[in-house]
């Protein structure tokens, strides 16, 4: 049965994985990478080096966020976020977004960059959160 | 390290995997679904019932195809497709098509769509391929 999902279904999802997929627009394209992630306070955390995905996100701001689980069998919940991107400015907000990453990675503060780009430590990060404006998720279940 | 990986290994990892993510333009804003597919013949094959994603890549057939493997402590593979999208019209193409996803899933002829849309079985649905225009890929590897 294909069923969707709560706010709060959707956020036990954004919560428990780390590595979800950031698609951006690129022209008439569409570019897709793997992001890691931390949700906190009603948005996705993240961050990245100067690359082809920061400069598409500061062009097309309104991005898509997925975040899935395989289950047993043929089971799987599915949770996208559409959302604005806000590079993060102010020392205030990037000592925060560096807190929320650092405990959603487990502590390790040299944690790279997993996307298609080159590899980065937090302290050198752009940092960014994504605001959303729809979350919505699916669930198929026996 | 992070490396560029060659077209060789770009299908090698397309050919090891049974999903992927599938980004299309929404207007002005982005789509992404996780999305089961087969990669034969140079092309990525998959399916749907008529619903957003179908709708979508009608109107704006340049889409984003990601598939990626993770691997041990922070290694990853990741490919990115980026391609046109082509639906099967004819019998011929339609037949072939069912093969490749049938032959990928296992024989399961009732493989349901895994995406944000309804169930669907191969033979009722819509079937269409993703025509590259380029694939790239990286590696991090320790």
């Amino acid at each position: 049965m294909l069923r969707d999902l709560s706010l709060g279904e959707c956020e036990d999802l954004l919560l428990s994985q780390k590595l979800g997929r950031l698609a951006v627009r690129d022209e008439e394209d569409v570019y897709v990478v793997p992001l890691q992630y931390a949700w906190a306070d009603g948005y996705v955390y993240g961050h990245a080096s100067a690359g082809k995905k920061i400069r598409l996100m500061r062009l097309w701001p309104r991005v898509a966020f997925q975040v899935d689980q395989i289950g047993i069998g043929e089971c799987w919940t599915s949770v996208l976020v559409q959302g604005t991107y806000h590079e993060l400015q102010t020392e205030e907000e990037r000592t925060h977004a560096r807190q929320v990453l650092l405990r959603a990675f487990g502590g390790h503060a040299g944690e790279v960059t997993f996307g298609h780009g080159h590899r980065t430590t937090l302290a050198e990060a752009i940092l960014f959160r994504i605001v959303p404006y729809e979350v919505s998720g699916k669930a198929l279940e026996n």
